[in-house]
């Protein structure tokens, strides 16, 4: 199944996706976290609140448009984009020969930098000169859990979407920690909406990044260095996991980083993100 | 004027302080954010709800309890903690000579971590063996703003707290990003209570760190590396602040790792920071 939240009628609300139909039928929950927390309580393939409605001609929001915390974020988690970025200026602290890290780098994207589907992702002249995109599978938490074993994390993931981790790579190199380079506003689109865990075979998703018309990543999560079981394993230690969060797992090679000059966003590209069985996230930026 | 979130008779509400005395007097206010966000119509000091209570009487909490999104957070912004983080092998990429950075290093803390005056932070065996506290003022942001000016952050600023800004040393080293050794449950302490930024003096404020007996950091604000107002105007380049923010801005010299070999807590410590003005934020490790 597909969820969505969306407006229509000026109201926000959670709703069922048949994207082949290309329909969506409102929910009652009250929104994405409280279908998530009260999933099997709620039954959503009997609980609508009205008609289906065309999914053309209602505005799709960000999966989860206000994450109770700051988005769990992975990075150099694929070989090739650790190696790009290393070797590319941008790592603070880059080693040659140790590209690769023995513990992921985990880091975090602010709870309201998010954006939806189609929004318009700023490019903040005067702030960065160099925004770039990075495509990424995105996981989101079903159940609270804490110290959770790799073995048994497959149970709590709800499902997945898709995230794009906007960047200014130059605030990201200056300030060593990433932080304040991942966190400007309009910098994390997801979406089109969360597609449950039972769908998807999370470890065999092709993920393809393009800039305009230009095929920018093209890989396979089977390629990640820290598969998503064992992410939820190290990020659980000791930190309670709950519904409604959100771990980007990192992006392929291909950004814009990587090429040589830097191929650096500008006003009027646009991002599209599309991972097998997911859907597409597409932003114009501005 | 001073305030805090407390709980009586099973309810938790806002409440104006009088430490002199001793008194708590409960606000109409929803929860704090919404006392920092209608502040000026909500006129505290006349708006309050019952009669004033004993302060031993009530369970004092985080002043925000529930942040709208991760606490930002400051590294190495005093001199000799720079230097004593460099040389203790447990700074990731340390390069020796150039302890102090060019940009401030700011990340995360999860808004769930955070815990109240008196709340046990657990030490998380298993997960972490290199505990240790930091001592740090922290900025409660006021008002909306981006992009905002150094010359006009003051206006900005609501008032200041005590946080504890307790680290995983050892998952600090290992990840690199130093988020996972930031954010463990309950490695949050805030507190006691918010003091108004009129009250406040904050770049001439004593902050002293005690474990258990033994006094451990001993600095004056005076000697941030990079201060409040510059804070601002880094942290809101193109992001914008929203009234509840919380800013800790980093810690002294004389934390656990600058010890040879290093003084890391085990249950039973308790770790006590007064700052002058601002009160006393005191928890057990258990």
């Amino acid at each position: 199944m597909k969820f969505a939240t969306f407006r229509h009628g000026g109201r926000e609300q959670a709703g069922l996706v048949d994207a082949d139909k290309g329909r969506i039928v409102p929910l009652k929950a009250t929104d994405m976290v409280d279908l998530i927390s009260r999933f099997k309580e709620i039954a959503p393939t009997s609980s609508s609140v009205g008609a289906s409605l065309d999914l053309d001609l209602v505005k799709l929001l960000a999966p989860i448009p206000r994450p109770r915390r700051n988005i769990f974020c992975v990075g150099k988690n694929y070989r090739d984009h650790a190696k790009e970025f290393a070797s590319s200026g941008y790592e603070a602290g880059a080693i040659k020969g140790a590209e690769i890290d023995d513990h992921p780098a985990v880091f975090s994207k602010p709870a309201n930098c998010v954006v939806g589907p189609g929004a318009t992702v700023e490019t903040h002249p005067g702030v960065t000169a160099a925004v770039d995109y990075e495509g990424e599978l995105a996981v989101v938490i079903g159940s609270h859990g804490r110290n959770i074993k790799r073995s048994d994390a497959k149970g709590y993931i709800w499902g997945y979407t898709i995230i794009n981790d906007v960047t200014a790579r130059d605030r990201q190199k200056d300030h060593r920690q990433w932080y304040l380079g991942k966190a400007l506003d309009t910098f994390c689109p997801m979406g089109p909406w969360i597609t449950t865990a039972d769908e998807v075979d999370a470890e065999n998703l092709q993920l393809q990044t393009w800039v305009n018309s230009e095929l920018r990543q093209d890989a396979n999560t089977r390629d990640l260095i820290f598969d998503i079981p064992g992410l939820i394993e190290t990020i659980s230690a000791g930190l309670a996991l709950v519904p409604g969060d959100i771990i980007a797992t990192g992006t392929p090679a291909g950004v814009g980083l990587g090429f040589n000059p830097p191929k650096f966003l500008k006003p009027g590209d646009t991002v599209t993100i599309s991972i097998s069985g997911l859907g597409t996230l597409s932003n114009p930026f501005g």
